[in-house]
């Protein structure tokens, strides 16, 4: 059980190297984020974008692109398909969107014949250590899909399912988040929060705990949880946040890295293969993190 | 300019005392958060509800009631109705709910013969006191308005603007939360987030800086505001939060409260006195802080 971002960087730096590919790599927040996972020996790399321009910033900036594969592609869109084939083609463990946008990368991700297509959606999974808490919270979709139905968060949260497991989570505790507990016909985030944990109980998703609809607190406050007199194996002890909009996700790690310390990494799962999204505005530990992560990922 | 609930506390003690009614007051938890406030010297309550039952929960657990009346209530609704008369006929000054259900409480304030029914939207507005910001952030509507529209929301700026102004605020910076800064159209809470900015360049709003749509870091943190190169007055130092959906301020003021040692404080407004509407969950100090902010709202 990884129960911390520590113990996440012993294990990865213990297991084979995975090698990442980045989808238009020419754009300096994103060279200096590879180029430090690379430089730690996290991962090795193979940058696809414009050549000329890649190899611009690094010389301007100092940044050391010896130890990385430059392959040119004349502009974004062919960056982000030259990257998605070498991760099909087994070249490449993972992916990493670089300057890219995110819908043309998802295109080259979702090509039918390059692409890295499975069954399910894409989604987000931001894994997140609160102080306080003993253990990571996987929190999902504050990232990708933006009011998913009913069936798109049974996808979701089988992909964050996936992600808990693989951090070695057993019988995941599973948080479907809403306002309040009780069912209101008028909030859909608590008719299918019923819904979700009815589906649970038939074991559609396996040994997860899913709870009925909890509010914040009755998912990660075990003394609130209780004052609250919530009984639910799940209540105040959540692994898995699944929130109902994504505005919804994006407040609840924001408000907790910026105001509660806590550390954050994102990963985007659903294709075949793990794929780091990181935003401009994380910090440099925050895009190694997400590095780290989607790499532990792409080990089989 | 009041800057925290400390300032705040100072101030209303300044003040002369507000009368509070208490609907439907037979509850321990409700009868320690009101008795603790009068004998700090806070307000003058008269408790409306069955009256055996007060007196019996107040003797078993030793709350003394002596410097509050009670006025006999057979049932929640009558209390709510009585409690409701109190306000509008001017005996108090201000309405905090019992034991009685939201949607009963409602219904009596919203009675067009007692009730307190302006033509605003009755709303919830949190008051915040986050370590580490120089300024209390109000945010609404995280209690009371599922989903509002466009329409309502205006409406519950309006009312967010009261309290801020009510504070001290000059100019109050406003910010439409939502995940991302650019306006998608498959987001509502961008497309009105944009509609509110423009309603606001056409003074609809006094002299309020409504930005566009931003999100957490945008609206409150001024490194990440300027790392994403948002040029907006209200970005990074908004003053007043005005959430898409219950669930977004909900979820944003509890993880602040529990993860960010925020001090919290909620009111209701749009009626023609402010209610105090708490719940189970919060701490007897946020009750206090609570009774606090609406009796400052309470005064002319």
């Amino acid at each position: 059980l990884i129960k911390s971002f520590d113990e996440l960087l012993v294990k990865v730096a213990t297991l084979p190297k995975r090698h990442l590919a980045v989808a238009a790599a020419h754009d300096l927040e994103v060279l200096e984020a590879v180029s430090h996972a690379v430089s730690y020996g996290l991962v090795n790399a193979t940058l696809v974008g414009k050549r000329a321009e890649i190899e611009r910033i690094a010389q301007e900036h100092g940044i050391d692109l010896s130890a990385m594969e430059i392959i040119d592609a004349e502009d974004n869109i062919q960056a982000a398909r030259k990257a998605v084939e070498l991760v099909s083609t087994g070249q490449a463990h993972m992916l990493m969107k670089g300057i890219v946008d995110t819908a043309n990368l998802l295109r080259a991700v979702l090509d039918k014949e390059i692409g890295l297509r499975t069954g399910n959606l894409i989604c987000h999974v931001a894994v997140m250590e609160i102080p306080g808490l003993d253990r990571l919270i996987f929190m999902t979709d504050g990232g990708m899909n933006i009011a998913p139905t009913l069936e798109q968060k049974a996808d979701i949260l089988q992909s964050a399912l996936a992600v808990a497991r693989k951090f070695g989570v057993v019988q995941p505790k599973v948080v479907p988040l809403a306002a309040f507990e009780q069912v209101n016909p008028k909030m859909q985030a608590t008719v299918d929060g019923q819904a979700l944990h009815e589906m649970a109980l038939t074991g559609e998703f396996g040994d997860a705990l899913v709870s009925g609809p909890l509010a914040f607190d009755g998912a990660l406050v075990p003394e609130a949880a209780k004052h609250k007199g919530i009984k639910d194996p799940a209540a105040g002890y959540a692994d898995i946040i699944l929130v109902p909009f994504i505005e919804v996700g994006n407040v609840m790690y924001k408000s907790l890295v910026y105001f509660g310390n806590t550390k954050v990494a994102g990963i985007v799962v659903g294709a075949k293969k793990p794929i780091v999204l990181t935003s401009r505005s994380d910090t440099p530990e925050a895009k190694f993190r997400s590095i780290a992560v989607a790499s532990y990922m792409a080990i089989e």
